[in-house]
C-alpha cells in the first residue's frame, strides 16, 4: 500500500478499508509513515468530516480499533465480566466522576475509569485526586485488579502503553490545526476507553461556554458520532448531553472540588443541585445498562447517595489506592490557601452569564492549573462561586471567593472573574441541564 | 506569528496577509517550520482551492512572490530591458520551445528560458537539448549573460538557487497528494519564471490525454489563475490554451525531437502542421507584446521561420552554449538506434484516439525517458508516429516506428503503442488546436 494514494483517496472523499486504515495507523505508530503524510491525511479527514460531510462510521470504527490495537489492552473480563466506564468531554468544575462512580459501584457495578491530567482549559481528574495525601493515580495492571477487588472502584491514569497511536496522532493534530474534527475526536476518545474493554460505557458530552463543544449542535453531532462508532463495534453505550454554561457545582480548583464531592456524598445539597442532577443521571444511565428500568435505576442511584453507601464506596476507593481517608472524615485537614478574598458584585441585578473560560483562567492564575506541561499545581488554590445564573445579587454582595497562595495573582484573577460575570436587570431562561 | 493559527485560518477559508504568507514560506525554506505543519497547510489550501472555491489571487501573488524571494533573482534588465520567456505546462512530443524561441529572437526579442528535466510522463527540454553533442545546459549567471549577448537566445537549466522554497514545497506536495491544486500549481510555475524578471511572458497551457491537465476546463482555470496572479504582480503576459490530445509533431524521444525541430526550422512541413501552428501562435503572442498588432506579429513570425532567420538564430544559440553545429547542418550525424521497427495497424479505419500516456510509457520503455530520478537516457530512442488522428489507415500499414537500442524492450513497447491507438470506421471531429 502507498500512503500517497491513501491520502489522495481520503482527499477525494473515498472510504478506506479496515486494512488500509490499519496500515496507516500502525505505520504511523511505528514511525514508518512520516508526520508530514499523516498531517496531510488528517487535514483531508478534517475537511471531509467538517466541510464536505463525508464521514463513514464503519471507517471510524476501523480507525478506533486500529488505535486500540496499537497498544496494550487491559482486559479484566475474567474477574469482572461487568465493568462500568464513564467518559466526560470535560468542563469547568466537573467533579461528576467522584460522585457518580461511587454511586454506580455502591449499586453493585464495578467501575474502572482511566483519566488524564489538566492542561489549559479544564482541570484534570488525576490532579484533583492528588489533593488527597498518599493517593496513587498511576496503578499498573496488577494494582488496578487488586484495587478493583478491594473497593470495586478505580480511577487511575491512562498509561503510555494504551493506544500509543492515538497519543501520537493527538499531539500531531494539536500542532496542525486538525483538533476540531468530530470524527477524529470521537475515535480518539473511544480508543482510550475501549482499551479496557468496559461492558458498559456512559458518555457525558458537555456543551456550553465551559465545554470543549461550545454549541449544542456540535455536542449532538459528537454524541451521535460516538454512538454510531460503538454500534459498528457492537458495543452498547448511553450518551447524555449536559449543559456547561456555568461552572458545575460551586468550586473550581483541585482540593476545593474534592471537598465539594465529599460534601455531596455526605449529604450536602445547597447550591449543588445541578451537579447532583448530572451525577445521578450519569449513574442511573449506567445502572440501567445492567438491566433495570429507567425508574428503577434512578431510584437505586438516589438511594445509594442518600444512604451513604456511595460515600462508603468512595472511602474504600481512596483507601485501596493508598489515600489518607482521615481527610474524608475531616475535610478541614485539607490545607487552606493563605489568601481567601471575596470578589464583589459591581452592580445589582440578575446573573445572566458566567464565562467559564475566564473563570478557569482566573483559577489557573490563582495557582489551580497549568499553563504549560510540567507546571506544578497548587491544590489549595481556586474559586468558590456564590451566585449561579438566574439569581438576583445586590451590588457589593460576594460573587465568588478566591483562594490562593499567590498574593500577586489576586488582582488579575479578580479582574478576570469580574469580566466573566454579566449582571442584568432581566433574568434568563436557563437551557435544559440534561439531554439524552 | 504562530503556524498553527495560520493553518487554522487557511482551514477556515480566510485570506492570509503577505506578511503571514512570507512568514510561512521563509520559515519553511529555512527549516523553521516543519514539514508536518506545511503539509497540513497545503492540504487545507488544496481543499479551499479545489473543493470550497476560496482562492484569493492577491494571496497567491504573495505566495509566488515569497517563493521568488526565497532564492536568487537573476535580473538581466540592465543589459536586456526586453527579455522574453515562455512556459509550457508540458506535453508529449512538445518541442515548441526549439521552434518558437528562435522565431521570437529572430524578430529582435532576446529570450531566456529556464527549463527542467523529464521524469515520468513528459520529456524534459534539457534532456532533449543534450542530444546535441557538447551543448551545455547548466549555465551560471555570467554564462547566461554572455550567451544572451552572443545569440540573443538561451535555454538552460533552472539552478538550485532559484526559488528553493518552491522546490522544497513541490517535493512535499508530491508525497502528500496535494499536487493538483490549481492555485499551488500556478504559484509554483510562476515563482520559477519571475526569478528571471522577464519583460514579457507567454504561457502555453496544454490540455488533453498528453497533458498534465486532462480537461479543458481545468486548463482554463489554470490559465486564468496564472493570469490573475500576474495581474496582481503588475506583470503582463499572454496565455494560450492548446490541445494535446495526440503527440505534438511526429516524434517522441530526445534526438528525434531535436531533429524534427531542425527540420521545421529548415522548412519541412509534412505531418507537422499542428506543431508549426502552435509554435507560430506562441511566437506571435510574444512579438505582439513588444507592441505589434496581432496580424503584424503573425506576419513577422511566419517571415522569420520561412526566411531561415529563425534557423540561423537556433544555430547561434547552439554554438553559444557550446553545442556542435555540424549536427544541425547534417542531422544524419545524430547516432541512430540499432533497432528501428514498424508497428502495424491491426485493422483498417480512421485513427480516432491516441492515448498519449501509453505512447510516453512506450517511448520510456524503448529508452527515451526515466522511470526514476537518476536513470540514464538513451537519446536515440523513441517513436515516430505515421498516422495522426482523423487519418484513414489500412490494416498492416505502419502506425509508428520504434527506435531503440534495447531489443528486449520492443515487444512490450509495441503492445503499449497498439493499446494507445483506437481505430474506428467513423472519423472524428478534432477539437480546436489553439484557444486564447
Amino acid at each position: 500500500m502507498n500512503p500517497v494514494e491513501l491520502i489522495a483517496r481520503k482527499r477525494d472523499g473515498k472510504k478506506l478499508s479496515p486494512e488500509e486504515i490499519a496500515f496507516l495507523v500502525q505505520g504511523y505508530a511505528e514511525d514508518k509513515i512520516p508526520d508530514y503524510q499523516m498531517s496531510a491525511f488528517i487535514m483531508a479527514y478534517y475537511f471531509q468530516d467538517m466541510v464536505c460531510g463525508n464521514l463513514f462510521y464503519d471507517e471510524l470504527a476501523s480507525l478506533t480499533d486500529a488505535m486500540v490495537h496499537s497498544g496494550e489492552i487491559l482486559d479484566f473480563s475474567a474477574d469482572f465480566p461487568l465493568l462500568y466506564d464513564k467518559h466526560s468531554t470535560g468542563g469547568v468544575g466537573d467533579k461528576v466522576s467522584f460522585i457518580s462512580t461511587p454511586i454506580v459501584t455502591a449499586c453493585g457495578l464495578p467501575s474502572l475509569l482511566l483519566s488524564g491530567r489538566g492542561l489549559g482549559h479544564t482541570g484534570g481528574t488525576l490532579d484533583k485526586m492528588e489533593s488527597i495525601p498518599g493517593i496513587r493515580v498511576n496503578l499498573n495492571r496488577e494494582e488496578m485488579l487488586r484495587a478493583l477487588k478491594e473497593s470495586g472502584m478505580v480511577i487511575t491514569g491512562t498509561t503510555s502503553a494504551i493506544a500509543p497511536a492515538d497519543r501520537k496522532l493527538y499531539a500531531l493534530r494539536d500542532v496542525t490545526a486538525t483538533v476540531p474534527s468530530v470524527g477524529l475526536i470521537s475515535a480518539s476518545i473511544l480508543s482510550k476507553k475501549l482499551a479496557i474493554r468496559p461492558s458498559s460505557l456512559v458518555l457525558d458530552v458537555k456543551y456550553g461556554s465551559g465545554a470543549f463543544m461550545k454549541d449544542i449542535n456540535q455536542a449532538k453531532r459528537l454524541a451521535s458520532c460516538m454512538q454510531k462508532i460503538l454500534t459498528e463495534l457492537n458495543r452498547s453505550c448511553r450518551v447524555l448531553i449536559t449543559s456547561m454554561e456555568e461552572p458545575l457545582g460551586r468550586s473550581i480548583g483541585n482540593a476545593l472540588e474534592i471537598k465539594e464531592s465529599i460534601a455531596i456524598l455526605q449529604g450536602e445539597k445547597d447550591g449543588l443541585e445541578d451537579l447532583i442532577q448530572v451525577s445521578l443521571a450519569l449513574a442511573a444511565a449506567s445502572i440501567e445498562m445492567s438491566g433495570c428500568s429507567p425508574a428503577e435505576a434512578r431510584e437505586k442511584a438516589v438511594a445509594a447517595l442518600q444512604s451513604g453507601a456511595a460515600y462508603q464506596t468512595f472511602c474504600s476507593f481512596v483507601e485501596a489506592q493508598g489515600g489518607d481517608v482521615r481527610y474524608l472524615e475531616k475535610p478541614d485537614l485539607f490545607p487552606g490557601a493563605r489568601h481567601c478574598l471575596p470578589v464583589s458584585a459591581p452592580s445589582s441585578g440578575y446573573v445572566t452569564h458566567i464565562d467559564c473560560e475566564s473563570m478557569v483562567l482566573a483559577a489557573n492564575i490563582l495557582g489551580a492549573g497549568r499553563f504549560q506541561l510540567g507546571d506544578s499545581i497548587d491544590h489549595a488554590a481556586g474559586i468558590v462561586t456564590c451566585a449561579q445564573r438566574g439569581t438576583w445579587i445586590e451590588a457589593g454582595q460576594t460573587l465568588a471567593l478566591m483562594h490562593s497562595n499567590r498574593r500577586e495573582a489576586l488582582a488579575e484573577a479578580e479582574a478576570r472573574i469580574l469580566s466573566a460575570y454579566r449582571i442584568a436587570p432581566q433574568s434568563i431562561q436557563k437551557e435544559e441541564l440534561i439531554l439524552r
